[in-house]
């Protein structure tokens, strides 16, 4: 299976995935079952949660209690190792193309500050300013502002400086992380590339470039300041599984250059207030909670837009129940509603129709209105010096202890 | 004209001039003429000439008197400015893959090193070692090491290190100079890519990422240490015209992002000592003559391979003389022999027979030793500390006087 991981097909049977576009088949929801066929990679069962819990000992995060990390490649490697008493690194990401997050947006990132808090491993954070300048119509430097800006999010995420280094491409490219992106790219042709992210005549140099810079810091020596005589260590991506085309490419081509696959852990979308048919958009203001939204534009945004599966009256909801299948506030308090017992509970109640629509809307902006005000008092007290010190090219203190 | 110069072919009628491949149609001579209509560059005439020749109170390079360099791009708006006080710098390279340089590989140095002397003007010379790992089944650290040892023939040429900065891909690419590579790359489709340098879908995404490398030293502002503050600077290249496709592409993707197009003076192939059907091939030791072969090794390769327009035998030779047209000693001396009445007197008395191909040999053998003698001195002389000196990322302390 190994062998032809890359050959997978991103599109398959009208539902596609890429890292540029995400829709199911028939604009219905995404089949993440046959998403997992579709990549070959693996589904994360109740037996590696159960592990992460013994080895870390603490509770494994809601994301994956919950299944939003359902999927991954060679995490169960990564584990054994790590058992062994060998740590390894993660690596996460983010293409900065808009002012503020989203809440799908802080997902991986969240779970990434529980992975290194549990694991206490370093990680290093991309931020691919040059994707953004080469796939949007925006220039250099309005790029290179919004990865800072975006940097400001991140670290209010709550990362650990002393074992978090985080970089812009336009900042870092050059040296051992160039000569690693040419060591990728000779190893993959122009029609693999165009097998996997489906490139045509038509897109420009600069994507077909892109894969091997997304690629490189999967690999410790992309990185001599931190990792240094460590050509062995692992690495761990954290990822939403829209990202899985580029480290199916980085793991064919790793042990044609004498290093480690990556491993992977992968999350499904985040889906829009409209429903599940995608995930969030930045594009459009109405499909998304941003992490800059007031407590009124919350409280509006669920109102207005969160898809309901309860039913259109009250005596008709008491009759028949919500069908939580469906229901959008339900999804996101699955999401963010971290008390197993209460969601049960509320789950329990509005399906069988003695909580109303108007009920769960409420308990949900509260919880995302919680969510926002922390992130939002995290962020303010983020300074420039801050981002500096974090993308400052240096050694991490504290990385293994 | 100027907008469809990128579109120009460049192959055409059977013959065949890219970067990578050089073949005359039918394996016969290269026809420069039509290259200059093929590629749709303008022919170095004797106006432009004299025009150097007052600009610079010293005589034309004999490269230049003697057609060496025959074509260009915009060399007269170069000198219109450099006419008004504006002064512009010089960027050539090369692509390090082999140990040692033949007397083709000189041409471009030589006579760049002419022009920095005589217009007084800075100099960036770009090793591409990631083009050559790419291009070549050769590692990182391989084409790295000849990068340096390359360096040092091209320092022995003389150039001036208050006014040169050379530099290797591997060491430099990164900031200023990649935020350049990702705006040419933007606009450059994959389609174009294909109809410039002849990609098939097999070649692999390095080679499709490369151009943009080698374009990007033709904008001042990929040199913030050099030329901050100076972003309309001229560039001027010389180069043999196989490179030309990379600067059609450079010189259509300028404007639109703001840059000035670079200038070009480009030269014809330092013909095979088996004679002029394409340029001298770094792969067959005995199509060339070596800035390391001994002058036994001259000596024999002279008498050996250089192909003869000279009779077979003496009486023959007395009777008919030389044809110089296809007479690869004349071809040698025309380049390197300098004495302009000596090179008319050899070529009146070998053409007319009463000169013997031995007697021309002896000639060139003798001007060919003294070349290499003086370049292997030369280069003996080049420390691994003036190769970092003039590798070193700094500002030139004596670019413009």
């Amino acid at each position: 299976m190994e062998k032809t991981e890359v050959e997978e097909q991103t599109k398959d049977e009208g539902q596609v995935v890429t890292p540029w576009q995400v829709a199911a088949k028939d604009s219905g929801k995404i089949d993440y079952d046959k998403l997992i066929d579709q990549f070959g990679c693996q589904r994360l069962d109740q037996f590696l949660i159960d592990r992460v819990h013994r080895l870390t000992s603490r509770p494994p995060h809601v994301f994956l209690r919950r299944g939003v990390f359902f999927a991954h490649r060679d995490f169960n490697d990564i584990l054994d190792a790590y058992e062994r008493g060998e740590k390894f690194y993660l690596y996460t990401g983010r293409g900065p193309s808009s002012e503020s997050l989203h809440l799908g947006h802080l997902i991986p990132f969240m779970f990434t500050k529980y992975l290194q808090d549990a694991f206490k491993v370093p990680l290093v954070i991309q931020l691919t300013d040059d994707e953004k300048c080469m796939w949007k119509n925006l220039s250099v430097e309005e790029c290179e502002r919004l990865a800072r800006e975006n940097a400001k999010d991140i670290i209010a995420c709550g990362f650990d400086i002393t074992r978090t280094f985080i970089f812009s491409d336009f900042d870092y490219v050059g040296g051992a992380f160039y000569k690693n992106m040419v060591r990728v790219a000779k190893c993959v042709t122009y029609n693999k590339a165009v097998g996997i992210f489906g490139f045509t005549g038509e897109d420009h140099i600069g994507k077909v470039s892109f894969p091997p810079v997304q690629a490189v810091p999967s690999f410790p020596s992309s990185f001599p300041h931190l990792f240094s005589g460590k050509d062995n260590l692992r690495c761990l991506i954290p990822c939403a599984i829209d990202q899985d085309p580029y480290f199916r490419m980085t793991r064919d081509v790793a042990p044609r250059i004498g290093y480690n696959k990556p491993a992977l852990i992968e999350s499904s979308f985040f889906p829009a207030l409209q429903g599940e048919t995608g995930k969030m958009s930045a594009s459009d203001p109405n499909s998304a909670i941003y992490v800059t939204d007031s407590v009124t534009d919350i409280t509006n945004k669920i109102n207005r837009y969160a898809f309901s599966g309860g039913q259109d009256s009250k005596a008709k909801q008491i009759l028949y129940g919500a069908n939580l299948e469906v229901d959008i506030p339900i999804k996101y308090l699955n999401f963010f509603l971290e008390d197993d017992e209460e969601l049960e509970h509320i789950k329990k109640e509005y399906g069988s129709g003695r909580m109303l629509t108007g009920q769960v809307k409420e308990r949900l902006i509260k919880v995302l209105t919680e969510l926002v005000e922390r992130h939002r008092r995290a962020r303010a007290a983020v300074t420039d010096e801050m981002v500096d010190a974090f993308m400052a090219v240096r050694p991490l203190p504290n990385m293994f202890n």
